[in-house]
């Protein structure tokens, strides 16, 4: 599959030290005509499934033959295996530690590599930055359409995450908020496939912490402003959020973390 | 008007989710060679006001033909208008919240029109993103030289936004911070060309809560270490500093935030 | 030397306000196929030491020819000079502070120009933003292949800046903390090189707060979940860090900053 020469970056380093950008420095000494585009570096450090939630929001939109290099990688140096995937029309680079697992769950095929030859890295491997000396150059290659097979054996063992799952008991429809987004919305594990026998024909009322709210909206500014609401946002999962406020700051969630609350949807049989 | 092939971006977003670099990904679909260039995603969530004037003091700085897809939508999903701007020689998209309103009022003549041709949007439009649904995908044609007139209908009233104005009252001058910046400096209202008519004969004294502060002084290190000074900073307005300090942090300005201060120059005749 | 056509942006502007956008608009607008790529921009205001050290463990992973654009620039309207420097294959283009001395040091001529042809600035100088006036464009024309030596005269008498150096007692090596990273690692200013001797033939101990480590590991995941390791890190210089956790939150550091903590290293003969 030919590269389209984007190269998307999602890694745990933060905007403060040289890392993102050496990794830049690095790919561009390859590749000099390599499109960079920053997915995010503020992952919390070594938060696999954070980054794999994320990776598996974003990758679909992008043009096909795009190379994610995705360093979330609190194994470094260790015996975890660095990997090159090809998934769908996609690649990704990065630890064998889960973070595209979830993404390659959704292609009934995916080839995996794992990255042993030695001449498409830097000429010396550190111990704890592989971003750089091993990720990065491997990115910059792939990018430049070199055959995914030249980088290594192809493994069939590739390391999985699991992301939590929502339970069905009759009417009822359990799941979790997964993450917190920038505007305070709580991200569900409430796919829109799975919702729609509970919306389609019933009414619904969904339940997390001591709130209760009545259907599903269309859109945050068909609530009043500051009326909590849940709406099925543009990732086709389910999100609990307050027109112009944070729902992550409400007291009604309890003292906790909102990260982890579950979520009841129950279908009221009109 | 032929386009740079320079796309800026201007949004609520944040840096933590992947809406931004989604953004760019639906972009490079439709311009591969799109040049991206962020202006901030920092802008407080739904904060219009602080947006425009972010864009005010920067669109004027790119090339001709750049195309400026500025994103802080609190009214997404909602009626407003997704719009088109031509205004001098660049070009803006975005929602029509009054965002773009300070930069039309600075042109006699500029052309709007309204979002409606859907063969330039994404296959689907949720009805929470529109950022990556409808303004990445336009912007994406503008860049390519798309004419503006082939995006929707010509409309001849965009929604408005004010940005305070000074009062003249006399010999005095009655201004209002506008925003503080990553220094800690804060930054009026009052434009180079307001005060002119006040420095240029005659001495200012100027006032900010409880400060007094003699004179305009031409660059942060005209003061000593630590010393308050007004200046007209970079953008041609008036700004009150700290030299090697934070303004924004001074006792004298009393409680409340320093945002929405009331700044007096006083013309002293000689 | 030709130019690789990169440049790199290392500033103290924060990512709130539009001055990183406004000064990459200005290079475009010089150079239209620039590549620009972000160092970082949440150096501490005005804080030339900390963007001297990222600086030098950066510039090196970048193709030759490539110019580092480097605000942090406190002195900004004072006599300062404005300076551009070839150092190796590389180029630097800020303010004559010390920001670039610790490279300029590294290689036993370098060419450093006092920047005063005002045709390679933009029209206009303001007293604040020279990054914006001056190094932007001039950064800008350097990526375009320009000489060094028609932005001005040579210059031999750039301002030096120290970096604390090591000092050796017997058996004893004396470093310090230079900075914190992202992760909470503690990066001091002890090399490999000054290691090395200590480190070949014999164990050592590492004493840091109340802390005291024995010898030093490869990687992170050499230590347990949560143990305090030392490591030489990716960029050849000794750190102290927590497998999985924070170095700099350890309580045993005591009450002040991590930064500027002493490090002694020991050589234990066998």
């Amino acid at each position: 599959m030919k590269s389209s020469g984007i190269i998307t970056l999602l890694t745990d380093f933060g905007l403060s030290d040289p890392y993102v950008g050496v990794v830049k420095g690095v790919i561009l000494g390859i590749n000099p005509v390599a499109r960079l585009v920053d997915i995010t570096h503020t992952i919390p450090p070594g938060a696999v499934l954070d980054a794999a939630c994320v990776l598996l929001e974003s990758y679909d939109f992008f043009p096909k033959g795009t190379v994610h290099l995705s360093i979330v990688d609190p194994g470094v140096g260790s015996g975890r295996r660095p990997i090159a995937v090809q998934a769908g029309n996609q690649f990704f680079v990065g630890p064998d530690n889960g973070l595209f697992h979830p993404i390659m769950k959704r292609f009934p095929s995916v080839r995996v590599v794992q990255l042993l030859e030695k001449k498409y890295f830097l000429p010396e491997i550190s111990a704890t930055f592989h971003g750089r000396d091993i990720f990065a150059p491997v990115a910059a290659h792939l990018s430049l359409s070199l055959e995914l097979g030249l980088l290594g054996p192809f493994i069939d063992d590739p390391v999985p995450l699991s992301i939590s799952q929502p339970i069905q008991e009759g009417h009822l429809l359990i799941g979790e908020v997964l993450r917190v987004d920038h505007f305070g919305n709580l991200i569900t594990n409430l796919h829109r496939e799975t919702l729609e026998p509970f919306t389609r024909k019933s009414r619904v009322v969904i339940r997390i912490g001591n709130l209760r709210i009545d259907g599903v909206r269309n859109s945050y500014s068909e609530a009043e402003p500051g009326e909590v609401l849940a709406l099925v946002g543009s990732d086709n999962r389910l999100e609990i959020a307050v027109n112009l406020g944070r729902a992550c700051d409400l007291d009604e969630l309890g003292p906790e973390s909102s990260v982890g609350l579950q979520v009841e949807v129950k279908r009221i049989p009109l």
